[in-house]
């Protein structure tokens, strides 16, 4: 019962209904290019800017789909997640924009200005513990205390159809797009972007760029099970995370490969979006672009989409 | 004569001819808008993106028309010019798509990093000592010993038109904006948009932000003449120039006022620029911003469009 239900919410249809429901809260987010990016490369790239989307990430996309699905009752009692990076501030401002409360967990020691930032959406902070037990453990109190219902940040096919609507809007304006790449995180945008690659694609395969040393996805790929990361040291913050049993099963079946992409490339290509693009983009953005630089015969002269997954970046730590 | 012939070149159906002039070699750049930085200065402020035009700033609108404008036989021994900022690569990038030879004239001791980009754009590079005799002298040569026409970056009637296609292209787009503002360096962009506003706006006004430590225009305004600037320490280098007799008499006459920016304004508020709206723009383009965030009472509730001037910032030495 469970599988049948999820086969069904990853319909086209169920695409197309979740971006109309998004719609009036997200932006349908500019593409560019770049004549010199196109000549360094030899491929031609469609740059989707999801860095100007609400809130600066993709994330918002996700977050407003899962709490629209919501049923009014549970809505009424909030929404409930644990995350220092751009989800928490997504679902604080998804959930402001609606009408929704959002409880958003934190470690103690996560960086003021993020704090801030899920406090300007008008999202209660709640503070715990550095480590995984004490996040997943404040979450479920709020869960149990307030029947908020607990929102995952890539993990949940509310929120991966809601990350597909990016990959969805690139297809519609470019349908001859023969590649889409994503980062590779949690795999909730990669995973959305799958289904959007298949519904709306023209044969368009859909490849992940993940950070060699958090490689966990590459590896699940090889082994048929979700692999976890032994380090979480990679300049790309938001690539730090883990697949799920929701997301997996769609990468392993929809994604055409996973390339491995080094601290060094990461850096490199970002600079590169920065100086030739004109845009703030994360350094969790970059390891897409990389992925062509490093493959230039691959990619050659093959019309590609890149998402430009956010541009939330600390521009007092940046890399060069 | 010549007076005659000026006031013709400035009507506004010479500007009507200058944008479809330039259009096939031009961007119709984007207009973005932030929530944050609205509640942040009480305004709605539509930002004109030019960072993101070809070559990356404005001045390829005033190159492209200047070279488009020569008669056959002047085209044939191309154009020169003296910059070692935008105005050198606009007019090497511009030459490039016209097929028109380009010999900019750049001190030997510029970055090197600017000298690539002039020869990346096709230009020749003309190296000449560091200081004002050397170079016009260098120009004045090729001048001689080419036939090429020297092309002045700010002062030059049909620059001026180009650089207004800006300005005209926003309030196309949004005929509401009560101000634009624009940063005054050279004072091109600045009476070209006074033009612009003049012919295309409704009852729109024209502001210009200059950096306090090279105010030659706030000066000039006052006096009634061309004022020089004793020093020329500005983060915001691309404002570190000289209005000229051509575009002086345009800005006395259509521009409302100029606000005068401090270094640290033009810093944070280009920090802001780079946080909330996700571009890369460069310092000389902020201080637009700081004119409203320190004049918000008077900026209250207005409609205002700023023009982005340009992105060719070198991100090894970002003042953050």
């Amino acid at each position: 019962m469970k599988n049948k239900m999820k086969k069904i919410v990853m319909d086209k249809s169920n695409l197309i209904e979740c971006h109309n429901r998004i719609k009036p809260y997200i932006h349908n987010t500019p593409v560019i290019t770049s004549t010199q990016i196109n000549n360094m490369t030899g491929a031609e790239i469609y740059f989707k800017c999801d860095n100007f989307q609400k809130m600066g990430a993709f994330k918002m996309r996700g977050a407003t789909n899962a709490i629209l699905q919501l049923p009014e009752n549970k809505k009424r009692n909030g929404v409930v997640t644990h995350s220092s990076g751009n989800f928490g501030q997504a679902l604080a401002l998804a959930a402001k924009s609606i009408g929704v409360k959002a409880y958003i967990v934190m470690p103690s020691n996560a960086p003021e200005i993020k704090k801030i930032a899920v406090k300007g959406y008008g999202g209660e902070l709640i503070e715990c513990e550095s480590n995984v037990e004490s996040r997943e453990a404040t979450a479920q109190e709020i869960v149990k205390s307030k029947g908020a219902t607990f929102i995952h940040p890539s993990n949940d096919n509310d929120v991966i159809l809601g990350q597909g609507t990016a990959c969805k809007e690139l297809l519609e304006d470019y349908n001859f797009l023969e590649y889409v790449i994503t980062p590779v995180g949690g795999g909730g945008l990669i995973a959305g972007s799958a289904l959007a690659a298949k519904y709306f694609g023209q044969n368009c395969s859909v490849i992940g760029a993940e950070p060699s040393v958090v490689d966990d996805a590459y590896r699940s790929l090889k082994s048929g099970k979700i692999e976890t990361n032994s380090t979480t040291k990679t300049i790309a913050d938001g690539l730090n995370t883990q697949l799920g049993d929701k997301n997996f099963p769609i990468i392993q079946k929809e994604v055409h490969s996973i390339i491995r992409i080094t601290e060094d490339e990461i850096i490199e290509s970002m600079k590169i979006i920065w100086e030739r693009l004109k845009i703030v983009c994360e350094p969790s953005c970059s390891p897409s672009l990389a992925a062509v630089l490093k493959n230039k015969k691959f990619f050659n002269k093959k019309k590609i989409g890149i998402i430009i997954s956010g541009g939330n970046v600390d521009l007092n730590k940046l890399p060069f």
